[in-house]
């Protein structure tokens, strides 16, 4: 049988089934979908392929999902640190946001924050910024799979004026891309604390009739707790639970900030949490519970953030911090295990963003979202386990090569579909920019 | 004037003086120490050199000092994770070193993971292991600077069968390198729980005579403070005050159980702390209170561990977590900015293991211990602030070129005394024997 391509790797560690590692193993890829996953001499048999890859070093891994990203913020990477996160957030962030963001900025930054992502293994990232229609345009012309996120915030900025504004332009960006198979759309309703209840019973409603998620940073610090006490008389999860807007269809970011009655309540309501423990540490947000979370069945997925506050995209560092910090927060070194920290980083993340059905495992039928690390490096040798090297010894520098539904985006370490020079560049005149 | 090397840099980061960064600087090179730092056109005038470096991307800093390892374990990494202490200990990691440890196995991981911390940007490293006299002996042959550490435990090894007789050979070891310039030696009295009054008042005294550093874990777990209390009836560190343990020879491992008043004893008896943060996380061994110790005048350190608890030897990555930990574990965002986790991850650890005088800082008459990263990647751009980029963002994979006592060691990513595809033979090899 003839297939588009053949990828034959040391190991595929698929995500589903649980705790798999196959060795020697191939996959066929057809039409942009997993054919088959079978034993190499198997697969060599059965398959002809106009394109075969030899990996013989590697392990291939489900793309990774970063569920909560401003990709565009990569233009203001180290802009400002270690600063209390009101400062740092009223004197630098959004002042530099007020001056510099337009379609350009995110055309611009999300570019090189794609370019990143892949570099780095990522394949699907769950963005919140302001020009969402930008952040489209340009994953349709490099290949990248987005969930982009239909901002609202109750102040006006450059993209939109109102409530009203935001939605409309919001639907306009749906409705472009409904039939895209790249991409996805979501509401996201900033924070509890920019966003007034008026305008989330109608997402709510709205999310439910176009079936999108619904993605917002929700109890991201304990001052955001208290302000919500003062101001509504409730938690903002209490708040939010009223208006109905806790469901299956929410991703709620951070959560550092729960008590039992919360998570068990998140776990009955099915509600998504993506953990962003690099953010979390450097804004000194608080720790999300992820251990408590996990054992109460909620759905865990990770993220990055934005650049702001990591200062990096890198998915193999935020998994590690993931895994160590849990077992850290929760006093239990059992917490969070190597596959259990891949499978948030690529399954969960799926699942949370309504998408699991085409990504997130290695598995017949599904997308081919595929990255390849290259385990033969002296920083992950010797090798008992790779999934034990991927998640605590491994860097991004590893990935060798990634696809998006069956395309090559990188190829042994190569951009196929963006020009490094060009985004150094763009970088650069940016930086002159902002810095003058 | 004539020099052995001119480096020319982008950015310089002498870390002496304080938050400092040259532009367009450059180091000169003499005899194996720091000539001069002065402005690259200054340079270019005032001095001829044998070896000229354009380093037109790259940030220089003070070699990394890796303040707390066990270097031959890299033979065992990621063999055994996710695992509760004791049984990650018992059935794992003793049983491993009971029997694969001897001096070959000491040589060959040892090796490896010098050539993991050259890579990685590590110029001096604290270790304590078996065989202590194999670690000085590859460090030679390499050109590595280490401070080996002379094991006391109270039960019998491969290297040695009593208190007398680990005290005897550890002597032999310090007596052998006491005039080489790249071999330092440390008593190592394993940890509280594992060596008794006796030998730790003979360690000691001796210490005092050789004029060399103690380097213990201390306060590692709750457990190991309640077992004390219990066996005892005091803790730990109460136990090592009494037998006059405590003193600014002392470098304090780990440090996670901490109650203000030891906090302030240890400033006062100006003890050094080596917070092992992936470590202390990875094994849910608690948070070393690095914000409190800072504020209260401690010197603290960073290092890795092993790779059994880490897993590897990545002081970009562990200075990373250093900074992002002591912030949420402070609940203070601007805890250990980005120049404070390079200070501690240079002269700090210099500091610590009384070094500070001769490394730790890029200063005229310092060893030329000296490592350019290259923040020319997308992964760093745009670049505001080249410290916050080495901390926050870049990673090993960056550092390009590597020298000690200004022998260079890595060059543009290349090992000079190391033979790559041998040493991941090597590997190979033991991992072949040790799986079977």
């Amino acid at each position: 049988m003839n297939v588009d391509s053949l990828i034959h790797a040391k190991w595929i560690i698929p995500v589903e089934p649980k705790n798999t590692v196959h060795e020697n193993y191939s996959i066929a890829i057809k039409d942009g979908k997993i054919e088959a996953i079978l034993p190499t001499d198997k697969a060599r048999s059965k398959y002809t392929a106009t394109e075969e890859h030899e990996l013989q070093q590697h392990a291939l891994i489900p793309g990774l999902i970063n569920a909560h990203t401003h990709a565009a913020m990569n233009l203001f990477r180290g802009l400002a640190d270690d600063l209390p996160l009101m400062e740092w957030l009223n004197n630098h962030i959004w002042p530099a946001e007020t001056k510099w963001v337009d379609p350009d900025f995110v055309k611009d930054g999300t570019e090189l924050a794609i370019a990143e992502m892949i570099r780095g293994g990522t394949t699907c990232f769950n963005d919140m910024y302001f020009f969402p229609d930008q952040t489209a345009e340009v994953c349709t012309h490099v290949g990248m799979r987005v969930v982009v996120g239909l901002i609202l915030i109750d102040f006006p900025t450059a993209w939109a004026k109102d409530a009203d504004d935001y939605i409309f332009k919001g639907e306009q960006v749906h409705d472009k891309y409904k039939h895209d198979s790249l991409i996805n759309t979501a509401f996201a309703p900033h924070a509890p604390y920019t966003v007034s209840d008026e305008p989330l019973k109608r997402i709510s409603v709205i999310a439910e009739e176009l079936d999108i998620p619904i993605h917002m940073h929700i109890h991201e610090t304990a001052f955001e707790v208290e302000q919500s006490v003062e101001q509504h008389g409730k938690r903002p999860l209490q708040r939010l639970s009223e208006l109905s807007i806790l469901s299956p269809r929410m991703l709620a970011v951070h959560m550092t900030q729960l008590n039992q009655e919360e998570i068990n309540e998140l776990a009955r309501l099915s509600v998504s949490v993506a953990h962003c423990p690099e953010s979390n540490l450097k804004l000194s947000s608080g720790f999300c519970p992820v251990g408590d979370l996990i054992k109460a069945g909620v759905n865990v997925c990770i993220g990055t953030d934005s650049v702001g506050s990591n200062n990096d995209l890198d998915m193999f560092g935020e998994m590690r911090t993931a895994a160590l910090l849990a077992k850290g927060v929760a006093k239990d070194s059992t917490c969070v295990d190597a596959h259990t920290a891949l499978k948030m980083a690529t399954l969960n993340g799926a699942k949370a963003l309504g998408l699991d059905e085409s990504i997130g495992s290695l598995k017949k039928g599904k997308q081919a979202d595929i990255v390849a690390v290259n385990l033969d490096q002296l920083e992950t040798a010797p090798l008992y386990e790779p999934v034990s090297q991927i998640i605590y010894s491994a860097n991004r520098q590893q990935v060798s090569d990634v696809w998006i539904s069956g395309k090559q985006l990188l190829k042994n370490r190569e951009l196929t579909t963006m020009e490094y020079s060009r985004l150094m560049e763009k970088a650069k005149q940016w930086e002159a920019k902002i810095k003058s």
